[in-house]
């Protein structure tokens, strides 16, 4: 019992998380409802008969969160079963020349060669980025078709019906996923970059703001939550390539046009990952407890919060301009004044003979 | 011409790169062709008939590079066809008591919600990382089988069929994969882990023994190789998270046994990305030029060359102990020996009044 209600308190904290995954599970239901209709319906049923399988199968394995996955899957699974079914007719006229006996052996080896050849193209990275799954679907429809025309007579209308099957599959998915609230991949990179930049706002404001403040303080691990999100930014970059990767195959929506420059997000996202490398390096100096002498601690606490304060606003300016897609005309500013309240910070810290300034001048050196 | 020699050529590097690929691609053939048999010869023909595909495209599906992952997906399809399998038929069969006409909503009902429910649980992060292809086969086998119910009267000999056809593709690929040059996911993770500690200690010893004997050398960049190889430990997280998860799937093997730890690799493997991250911003500071007073100069490059040796030599030890699977025992007087050279480089930069002091300082703070 109180196993089931947890499991329950986590899936609706799953889904208030992000409800578009409530709305995703739906659209798959509703997907394969729709394509099941072939079963049902008599007419449709005439025209497939068994074969209608390949279409309820295409919907499981395309539908995908978001709108580029489904039509990146989608549109690898039609151009391969096409490729495929191409080459594996070849394959099969080319074995039936060879009589009775030979075309087993014929076959045998086609289906080594295709499938050794093509596994080995699955290791180009950029094969594997955009193409892996038409690649695995390009061996399956070969061998099945060249194989299968071994006993079947009928091989064209195999390779026919199941082409067309793959077709109906896919469209289902294709326009659930596009009518019933699309989940656009490139919107989720772009607001994600925006995020990460203004999580390390964040932390530049915890930073000026709240630490130097608290030197005295022990329990500083109170507010992690909001000045240590920086942390996610570091592991970020496997997601945002491969929404990136979705996002190109996205038709056109919104203020996103077909050909928006999707690469320059994984420019900037390194960017952002080079400068949460620093927060890192410097937040592990915060653990460290600082006495400086009472006349230079006033001071050097304002410096650090002004400091702190100007880099983090300067941040949040780039991280709505971005959002807003508008150039961002404040940031500039802020960052000079920043670089000022460093400058002298420095010189306040080259002047005083305590023992920790230095510790200090590496913090205001990771952050300039 | 010119086009394909290129394509020729990074085939090749790829191959050279790690020649495993390339028994790979051989695997996945041999298991194929084997697999097509069952077309081929008459008396396992007649047993399964057109079936015979679902073996075919097991095959296809679940062969991968790794022993854990082939394995990772070839227990989850049996089990999701099982389970899947004897879920549908209990829904057929509710369905078939609701009469002629209320057996396709009810099964569409069915559909629907299985389809939404289970595409919810893959939201689950622990479901996700170890059985979201499972999950995808119920959904699969689920409608297959209680939708086919609707036409095929053999309902039991449908889903009985296609279990036993999952079980023969299953069995080749793992076989296949276990006997022929296996390639172990957890050998990978373990020589991956260790290969990070020794990427680090390369920039140490680069560090020490190149770096600031050349400060006045302008092609700083050009051993760059070795050097900066550290940067691609930031970036190894997901690798070694989906290589602990394979390596939990794969049977005794080697010096692993079937119990073994692959998660303190995954903590070891934080831990060491940590440091990079660190090495990260001291290698910002390194595009700095010093221009230290002479007298101060030699005893500072004794020092910097002292400290990153002895840190390299603590980090290869403990690599190589990683490898051995051996207790380090020397790399303790070697950390001993970089903290002894620090702590003499902080004393010589605090006595002097050199202006670029404190940033040399900030490096050593960095490394210890």
């Amino acid at each position: 019992m109180a196993k089931s209600a947890e499991l329950a308190k986590r899936a609706v904290k799953l889904g208030q998380d992000d409800p578009r995954r409530v709305t995703h599970s739906l659209k798959v239901g509703l997907a394969l409802s729709l394509v099941s209709l072939f079963y049902y319906l008599q007419p449709l049923y005439e025209g497939f008969g068994v074969n209608a399988m390949w279409a309820v199968m295409t919907v499981v394995v395309i539908f995908e969160f978001h709108v580029g996955a489904t039509f990146s899957r989608g549109l690898n699974r039609l151009l391969a079963t096409v490729l495929g079914g191409a080459i594996g007719l070849g394959a099969h006229h080319l074995a039936s020349l060879s009589g009775k006996t030979g075309q087993p052996i014929m076959l045998s080896f086609f289906v080594f060669l295709q499938a050794a050849g093509i596994t080995f193209m699955r290791f180009f990275p950029r094969i594997k980025a955009k193409y892996d799954y038409g690649m695995l679907i390009l061996i399956l429809t070969f061998a099945l078709v060249s194989v299968s025309g071994f006993r079947e007579d009928k091989i064209f209308e195999f390779a026919h019906k199941r082409l067309s099957t793959v077709v109906i599959g896919s469209s289902a998915c294709l326009i659930v996923s596009v009518i019933v609230c699309p989940v656009w991949a490139g919107e989720d990179l772009h607001r994600l970059i925006a995020l990460n930049v203004e999580k390390l706002a964040n932390f530049l404001e915890g930073f000026g703001d709240e630490y130097l403040r608290k030197l005295e303080d022990s329990d500083l691990n109170q507010d992690k939550s909001l000045f240590r999100e920086y942390k996610s930014v570091l592991e970020t970059k496997s997601k945002e390539e491969s929404l990136a990767i979705f996002a190109s195959w996205e038709p056109s929506h919104g203020r996103f046009g077909y050909r928006h420059p999707w690469k320059q997000y994984l420019k900037i996202g390194a960017l952002i990952r080079q400068c949460a490398y620093r927060i890192e390096a410097i937040d592990s100096y915060l653990t460290i407890k600082f006495h400086a002498p009472p006349q230079v601690q006033t001071r050097l606490e304002e410096l650090c919060a002004e400091m702190g304060m100007e880099a983090a606003r300067a941040s949040k300016q780039l991280s709505s301009s971005l959002k807003t897609m508008t150039t961002p005309s404040s940031a500039t500013p802020h960052l000079e004044k920043a670089r000022t309240a460093a400058k002298a910070l420095k010189s306040l810290l080259k002047t005083t003979s305590w023992n920790h300034a230095t510790d200090i001048l590496a913090v205001v050196h990771a952050i300039c």
